[in-house]
């Protein structure tokens, strides 16, 4: 069925085929406006004709959402906390890897909670599952089994700090990429604090 | 005009007319899942026709802004710091004033943030005018007239902590408006201190 469509490319499984597609989604997604692209273009960097790409993706935002899910998957994967380390550095080289996917994933990240597809409820879901994931991290690195209301309350604000924060950098050219995390991370403590904990 | 089409209404000037329709729009924003409303369930909320009040608003997302800016300027004007105060218990009557307006349009800035319209750019307008007046207000409090680039990451980070952590608050319901109106408070300081201000 596949090589029907596109007989000079490569047979590939339908799993093997969806993948591919979604590695396009996360590259253009990365690179590009995403609300100025059409699934004709997206067809044409993917080297795969429209109807193929239907097949797999009904709507750009199906494949905006895939794409957007593994790109975020890569990044709760990257930033996991490595127990090598002491406490601070391993926050800095968490938050050093989250800006360095901000960076690397910039319109994608723009789009997620700014652009058309931002009030989808599957990417807000996307959101959603990111923070949560987020504060599991740092309640697990304050030896907690459950944050109290008030804390949840504030570490779910520092995400927010976070993700706004990473959207001014992107906006300001003159403030490194290492005083922005040192900024994030000297700015989490101080999130504690003011919930009393 | 108006009247020809609702004859038991009382007649009112064009201007009239759409500020209670903007009214109408605010009250059924704070109050109802504005997803789940239809500009039949609005009209018959105004007590007027659909006819007419597709004449003011030709779509149910014209309506929604409209509504959520007179809302949004309403909650700039009542958060105006008092100079008259000291300036922790100026930061905290803001705070307050803020949280007591999330509180009584709950639904509508839910919406705002995460609904169907929120990826609507007049929506996005909206909240960065709203954030950019906060960052600025922060600023003259310190007595000065531009924030560096780093406090000013910090500052609009601050903003997206003060949105999130009102969010996470309205699921929150065994924390007391005090208890939240202290932490915020406490975090703009820590925010501020974490950009080496």
């Amino acid at each position: 069925m596949v090589t029907s469509e596109v007989p000079k490319r490569q047979r590939l499984s339908v799993d093997a085929r969806r993948s591919q597609l979604v590695a396009v989604g996360v590259e253009l997604i990365a690179t590009q406006s995403w609300d100025d692209l059409t699934m004709n273009d997206i067809a044409a960097a993917a080297e795969v004709s429209k109807p193929l790409l239907y097949h797999y993706f009904s709507t750009k935002s199906d494949l905006y959402l895939a794409a957007m899910q593994a790109a975020a998957d890569q990044l709760s994967e990257s930033t996991r906390p490595d127990p090598a380390l002491p406490a601070k550095a391993r926050l800095r080289a968490a938050l050093r890897v989250h800006v360095d996917w901000v960076e690397a994933h910039a319109h994608g990240f723009q789009t997620l909670l700014q652009g058309g597809v931002s009030g989808d409820p599957r990417a807000r879901q996307i959101i959603e599952d990111a923070r949560a994931e987020t504060v599991r991290r740092v309640v697990h690195s304050m030896d907690l089994d459950e944050a109290p209301p008030l804390l949840r309350i504030a570490l779910k604000g520092w995400v927010g700090f976070l993700e706004v924060a990473c959207l001014e950098w992107l906006e300001t050219p003159d403030v490194s990429k290492d005083e922005l995390v040192t900024l994030l991370a000297k700015s989490l403590p101080g999130a504690i604090r003011s919930a009393g904990a």
